[in-house]
């Protein structure tokens, strides 16, 4: 059967992937990462007192945007990046010039695999990516294009081609992504099991996209990818990724395009604090409760056929489907706009007079 | 939080549980199930010659149906149930009068877990079954109602009671179930990759169910595990757990109810025949191109409230939707309509005058 390579052996895409963090911290946690991390280039989003220094370990090679830099290059637009959040990541997104993007909080570090081994978190989302999704049929041997597993009997093989990856969601060893509540109900769980499959999230179905350990296909899905307004001057937190992937998902379905979930592990070491998330999550809390089913029912018209169209399109169904909410979502439409106009000017369309990026000035 | 019990110690349900097995040999292989399966009763389908003595294990509990049994059960009906085809299985879901059913297949035995302990396959069916199930959005740590894990953050609170679970999908360590083409193709492929998870499959979101190693609740959803027109006489093979698969999951789909899959594994001891498995199958890969459509389009209506109602409105649409593939669709139509006929008469409504079922003579 004509499959899709098996990556045995994984291309890195040295040259094709930015790894995008976003910090208020040094980043010491790099260290650990070194053989893993230190072959990418690395923009750093700085959140925060843009004066403070941020470190980072002798030998990477980075770029480094504070927020005055973000506000120098997006000029008046730039009030659609979130601060003091980290959200702000997503600026990192829009000014890379790469094929794929990895990010990853400065809390995560190298986990092993059950038999004690570091895991390469990377090579495990470039092998996500560069495979087909199936989200048109459920594969109960989970992904078929892994070595040792295919498709099983009654599986359509006019669906056995897939569809292109756009996202590979990677999960966490040790402290959960739990939300406030469940953080104080159970202060003392640890994911401890290491579940081995990597499955494609069905279309139709959403999901809770957490930008923890999060790779993506830039060309594919970029400008879906805006963590929305999180943080300062914003009433509520936290759901920066959970924005990102409910919009994501149904552009994805929309497209054509596969999620996937589960392999790659990283080891989350430090629990937020459930007080402080408590009160930036409180009104995503009520409020979640009626933008799933808005999700759920969001229909795109074929008119969309690129992903700044499909956005574009979703931003004006946010405001009349959950503007009545609250006035943030008018706003957050607004932000969604702006990013793509923000998106456009970073990434021109090839062929156009600003075919030549222009080359922001970071601080690195 | 209010969560549904997590079964550290799963009830074993002895008397609300059947194991039904299709054979055409003796039942040697329960003697490695001995410790499982000795506590619960046994409901034998024999097919193919009745004449046969089928030899079962000193000590077991069972209750065993050959053809001619079938035949003077449900007289003029019993061509609904397939002959030369483990097809014949579902004639043991009708019959039983217990809540709950596994099925296995002879040339399954007891997989090890990656500790090396034995798998008490049933145990981990009856977890499954008796926790709730999360059909409308997908939560990325598997199944939340396990020990040491929850729902994530992003996980709407209203959906958290999920859905009550009619199905408990459970997989295959060594040889995989792959059609006749891969089976070719990949000979010597042999699964031996042990997933611990267990997930749901969500609502909208077909899958390819086996019959291997199924458990299911009987209440909830029995009516609709018929296993179709296979075999002896039929133009197909090896898509009965196929057919049943895609009926029950539109009908779980419409009544709210949950499919899980994954654990528990079972050890898969011996491939059929690829070439022969070819010849049953061969019109099955064709059709299931149309056929899978069909199901993921299939609505049914508001009137359709119990799992007959929906079943008998889901044979009028095969009749309609699928009839102009091939004359079988019809004849497979009439066979789901006596299917529930047959199925009624076993089980008759209580409060009905025929609340005591009858008591087949059955040839234990």
């Amino acid at each position: 059967m004509a499959h899709a390579p098996l990556y045995s052996k994984v291309p890195t895409l040295a040259d094709e992937l930015d790894i995008v963090i976003p910090t208020i911290r040094n980043l010491d946690f790099l260290e650990q990462w070194r053989p893993f991390f230190e072959k990418y280039h690395l923009i750093v989003v700085q959140d925060g007192d843009h004066t403070r220094k941020v470190g980072v370990p002798e030998g990477f090679d980075y770029e480094l945007y504070n927020r005055k830099d973000i506000e120098r290059i997006l000029g008046d637009k730039a009030w659609c990046i979130s601060f003091k959040d980290s959200a702000c990541r997503c600026f990192g997104y829009a000014i890379s010039k790469k094929k794929y993007i990895f990010t990853i909080d400065d809390d995560c570090f190298v986990a092993k695999n059950p038999s004690g081994e570091d895991i390469d978190a990377l090579e495990q989302h470039i092998k996500n990516l560069l495979t087909p999704s199936t989200p048109h049929f459920f594969n109960t041997l989970y992904d078929p294009y892994t070595e040792g597993a295919d498709f099983v009997r009654g599986y359509p093989f006019s669906l056995r081609e897939g569809a292109p990856t756009a996202i590979s969601h990677g999960l966490w060893l040790n402290i959960p992504d739990y939300d406030a509540p469940t953080q104080m109900v159970k202060p003392r769980e640890r994911n401890v099991r290491y579940v081995n499959a990597v499955l494609t999230i069905p279309k139709g179905t959403l999901f809770p996209m957490c930008g923890m350990n999060l790779g993506f296909n830039r060309d594919l899905i970029g400008p879906a990818m805006y963590f929305g307004l999180m943080g300062d001057g914003q009433p509520i937190g936290r759901y920066d990724d959970m924005w990102a992937g409910w919009c994501a998902k149904v552009i994805c379905d929309h497209l054509g395009l596969g999620v996937k979930t589960g392999l790659p592990y990283i080891w989350h070491s430090k629990a937020s604090n459930p007080f402080v998330n408590l009160k930036k999550e409180y009104k995503g809390i009520f409020w979640q409760e009626d933008i799933i089913p808005f999700f759920q029912s969001v229909k795109l018209s074929k008119e969309s056929k690129t992903v700044q169209e499909c956005y574009l399109e979703l931003a004006d169904q946010v405001r009349s489907g959950l503007g009545k909410i609250d006035p943030y979502f008018d706003k957050l439409a607004n932000g969604m706009q702006d990013w793509i106009a923000c998106w456009d000017m970073l990434n021109p369309p090839a062929g156009s007079s600003k075919a030549d990026k222009p080359l922001p000035n970071g601080t690195a």
